[in-house]
């Protein structure tokens, strides 16, 4: 596992000095300087998880044989497409959330000299894809499918994000606003195409299949996406913070979470009184209100409960489909994520 | 040509309903109202020119026969993805400089309960390219390589949004960086590809032919694109206000403009101490007198000697063009930018 992850970070470096001599622009050494540290400064330090997926399902796709150096390379190549996906949306993210670290460093917009050129720098991650594909896929008969699956799932995060951003609009702190329904469209669109279909589909394609085939399997990553987010906003506030290594601020946010949105459901008029008058705020004496209010409705027992029947739906779901590999692939997903305490 | 524009303009409402409905994401009215007043604000309020030359170049390259509804609906489509890619770049250059007014309204981030939305905006417009190629275009032969060409021409325009950034950085106002051949870069990757190739290479995988075989055209529109973007730095200082709709702020912003270039080349130590004294300072004092300075070096005479060489190497390069039709589409490009007083 630690010789696949330094091998995909080869991966990484080789595409890096791929797009560092791109032939369709003339480079100057300012520029390469530049966009080199924004590449290293934004793309290899999250957790890869959605990255080195790619590799894990292409090899249970392949029914567990060795690949080959050609198969890694490509595999890892895909894999790393995403990880650019994601660096794009979160340098653009932190710009529209005004926030002020990730992955335990500033953001870049926060970085000096940088400033708001960081929103070109998150259109350049997003070019980069198409010219790792076109460098290393045009040639393969899955190569517009390719396009279309990245143009696909990018619309999507991009939609998903327009919601949250809408709902969550300032000035307007209406928590009538946040339903179950809501916040299942927000999760599928925002992170479960990208994080979790996104990953697989990409492994099918390289596997020669036909994603019109799979669309159960994109339903059941769709489904188990959604159940990791819910699991998010249930350690945001419930969590150790230790082990999850950050100390959550859903409540203080106005979040639509998982866990407001339950409270809601489950509150009687007066307890609704009550979160609305402290969610959304910064004062710890409210923020407790609102924990001691999750308490008296038992959230965590609620979660508990959500968290077996999403298992048992999906484990179901994942054993009527037909192919062993496949489900191999979708088991050790869910695998990776069930009662996970980070 | 008033009825080529209300045909255009006929399509553009076409496509922005089979946007408002795609089927890829779940549409709510508080979303579908949000993208269509987005679209309405961004898209269709500007000259239109990179759109309509589609349309134009098309007709030509088919030895101007009456076009089919059909061909005249797809070459508007691809024109009005032109139109889109512009939207999206002017959104997010907007955002970067932090610009007050376009098109004579309040830039979108401007706008009431906006703000930074916009570049989430800006993102979807540049998603929704893709989207209308994939809805008209998928089943066609060059469907890839508009894929392809949407992709490089993006990655380009990036390229050179980032050059002129980095050498603009705030708090280092250095005249020395600023060559003519830093100028020349800028122009040809931030605007000269897809404000003037990418119509015509839109056209021309339109009308079957292979981009690979049209190099010459591509470097013919690039030097026209260059010549383009030289006339407006011209027409910014010495255009008649009243004529080009607005009052030119180049100097005041320490842009990296042809005139300024020009004036550095052409200046003794004592004249390039007076520029770097003076340029890109917002007291009209200042500005007086680089614009004293620019008539002292003749910047008019030197423009017009420009303007004539240009024209002149530009008509040699098209008529050496084997296709006449080609040569149609090229005379036609040269003739509305000729001379232009705006």
């Amino acid at each position: 596992m630690a010789d696949l992850k330094s091998t995909f970070l080869k991966v990484y470096a080789h595409l890096k000095e791929e797009l560092l001599h791109d032939p369709a622009f003339e480079w100057t050494p300012d520029s390469r300087q530049w966009v080199d540290r924004m590449l290293d400064y934004n793309v290899p330090g999250g957790k890869l998880n959605r990255g080195l997926s790619v590799i894990d399902s292409y090899k249970l796709l392949m029914e567990g044989r060795e690949l080959t150096e050609v198969e890694i390379f490509l595999a890892s190549s895909l894999g790393w497409c995403i990880e650019w996906l994601q660096a794009y949306f979160l340098v653009l993210d932190d710009i529209m959330d005004n926030s002020h670290t990730r992955r335990g460093q500033p953001c870049w917009f926060r970085v000096p000299k940088v400033g708001l050129i960081a929103a070109n720098d998150g259109i350049l991650l997003r070019n980069h894809i198409p010219r790792i594909l076109k460098k290393h896929f045009r040639e393969k008969p899955y190569y517009v499918d390719l396009l279309d699956l990245f143009n696909e799932v990018e619309f999507q995060t991009a939609c998903g994000q327009m919601i949250d951003l809408i709902t969550t609009l300032e000035g307007e702190k209406d928590l009538s606003k946040y339903t179950l329904s809501l916040h299942r469209r927000i999760v599928q669109y925002k992170t479960a195409y990208y994080s979790f279909y996104l990953p697989v589909a990409c492994a099918l394609l390289m596997a020669g299949e036909n994603l019109d085939n799979h669309v159960a399997v994109k339903d059941i990553l769709v489904e188990m996406g959604t159940y990791f987010q819910v699991q998010d906003d249930y350690l945001d506030c419930f969590g150790d913070p230790e082990t999850i290594g950050k100390i959550g601020t859903d409540i203080e946010d106005f979040k639509c979470s998982w866990l407001a949105v339950k409270a809601l459901e489950l509150s009687n008029e007066e307890q609704k009184k009550l979160l609305n008058e402290n969610y959304g705020k910064a004062d710890p004496a409210n923020v407790e209100k609102v924990k001691a209010l999750y308490n008296e409705l038992n959230l965590q027992g609620v979660f508990a409960e959500y968290e077996s029947k999403s298992y048992e739906k999906l484990i179901t779901s994942i054993e009527a489909h037909p192919s062993k590999a496949v489900q191999a692939v979708l088991k050790s997903f869910l695998a990776k994520i069930y009662k996970r305490q980070k």
